[in-house]
């Protein structure tokens, strides 16, 4: 939520010379991420999205994700394009940084998805990683089972300050997370931030997927993990008629196996503290008092919380 | 630059239901303006500006900014015009907030105003003077002279701090302020903050003027100071090219008077004390090494010290 990177006149009219998309029309710095700059640019061909790449995005990492926003639209996914410059590129260089100019989606981010909408949403999760599944690239996921670790083990004290109890339990978690985190799952593209926030819908119909600024190579079936937490939770319970229709959903476009089915509730465990982990480390780092208060890593203390007590996939509606 | 004010998908229903503007096909929180919450909002009948007003604009002032804005749409000049209810008011409430949806205008602000578009500027200003030269409301204008005084007086040593000698300017610019500031130019509502932000330009046209909640009843030659501050500084230095430029455009739709013109250099000078003496107020009430830094009152400082030792009008290029 935060503009780090003004843009004047002549920066601008610089950057849009090396694309064929007119002049500008509008410019507005918009609130959304707190990574990176973001703008509402309009020109004579169209609607875009500028974003400039600030410092949580490695910038070796940038061609990778262009290419799969890139592929995706070429699949008729309904992923934001980037758009190409004269010279072929992706990317271009503003004030010394990346920056890439996509095409703008419409639609509104549920702020509390229905169950139509989490249907919707596993279908079309199935659908990318069916559009990606010859992706020739691949990119390590970094926010792995072992950099969880590396978030929570020294933070442990901070989790016990927030709750009493919180810091066994999460030593329990990991220890079960490293027990039995399934290493043998079909691979492929995943978006692995799948939440809410990036989906945009017009009504119940999903009209767009966006922020594929953590995609990488991890199991399928972890991607689904990941939005039973972002969009299947009211509060601290997990609803299971959102959770079947979001399952049910991604199985008609692609039935997924008995081993993928057996890990869901690890999967899904090991997905809350993926998230939980970044929270905790982003909350400890942040002074009390300050102005923007990062998300709380309790949300996720809760959800983890309903994974522990989990006996099987029937307890998510699959 | 921050949304303080977030909407669920409830509330932007409840909210457009009260309006004949179709269903939203996008919400995109803008980074711009600090005062309140703003939304670009699209919905099937066009785009939008949403804005819920936040803690600094006084909810009694706002019907008078709507009348403001509507009555310039009416006379065609490019202000936004705020969407009336299918009741008929111009405002709603959202979560105890006044709320106002208020057209999309295309346009970019310039960063660096070139001459062609002071002189535009000026002609926009006076051709906005004359839209509202029968607008039947007032309101006093609260960043007045007195106002000045009351926020530079108790902060003398603060601004000494910053700049040796300056504590002292400033009480001989109060002093001569008070002693020459005049009473009797033409009045009218005058938009009392028009900075280059506030202006959209397709090229060198203008093609719209925004942000009217600073709007009151003063002299309209000051309003053309405050521009000749906001537009026509290169860094320290007054350009009289652009300023020669905004002022013959201006009275190539309105002509001042010999007393407006002679007023000139004591209506800047004004101008400038007005814009420093909040920035020095904001400057004073942020902690040092806070996050968000307010904008530098120093950049005042620096034309009032041009205003202090101007001859006359046509130091100003008029």
């Amino acid at each position: 939520m935060a503009v780090y990177t003004d843009l004047t006149d002549e920066e601008l009219r610089d950057l849009l010379a090396a694309y064929d998309l007119g002049e500008a029309t509008a410019l507005k710095g918009i609130a959304e991420g707190v990574e990176n700059s973001n703008f509402l640019l309009e020109t004579e061909r169209g609607r875009f999205i500028l974003t400039i790449y600030e410092k949580r995005v490695a910038p070796a990492d940038l061609p990778f994700f262009m290419r799969v926003m890139e592929t995706l639209a070429d699949a008729g996914f309904p992923a934001p394009r980037p758009m190409r410059r004269r010279d072929g590129a992706l990317l271009s260089g503003v004030r010394g940084k990346a920056a890439a100019i996509i095409a703008f989606l419409k639609g509104v981010s549920p702020r509390r998805p229905n169950v139509a909408q989490c249907r919707a949403l596993g279908e079309t999760l199935a659908r990318m990683h069916a559009a990606l599944a010859d992706f020739p690239e691949t990119r390590a996921n970094a926010l792995n089972i072992a950099a969880w670790a590396d978030l929570v083990a020294p933070r442990l004290g901070d989790a016990e300050a927030m709750r009493a109890g919180l810091g066994a339990a999460l030593s329990g978690d990991l220890a079960a997370l490293a027990a039995a985190w399934p290493a043998d799952l079909p691979q492929g593209i995943i978006h692995a931030d799948l939440f809410p926030d990036n989906a945009l819908f017009l009504g119940d119909a999903l009209s767009g997927v966006i922020d594929f600024y953590f995609a990488c190579t991890d199991a399928l079936a972890y991607d689904l993990a990941v939005c039973l937490n972002a969009w299947c939770f009211d509060g601290r319970d997990y609803n299971i008629t959102k959770g079947a229709h979001l399952i049910a959903g991604y199985q008609s476009v692609r039935a997924f196996s008995a081993a993928e089915r057996d890990a869901l509730p690890i999967l899904c465990r090991g997905a809350a503290m993926r998230f939980f982990a970044t929270r905790l480390a982003d909350w400890s780092a942040t002074p009390a008092g300050a102005l923007v208060r990062p998300k709380d890593p309790l949300e996720y203390a809760d959800k983890l919380a309903f994974h522990r007590r989990a006996k099987g996939a029937e307890d998510y509606g699959a």
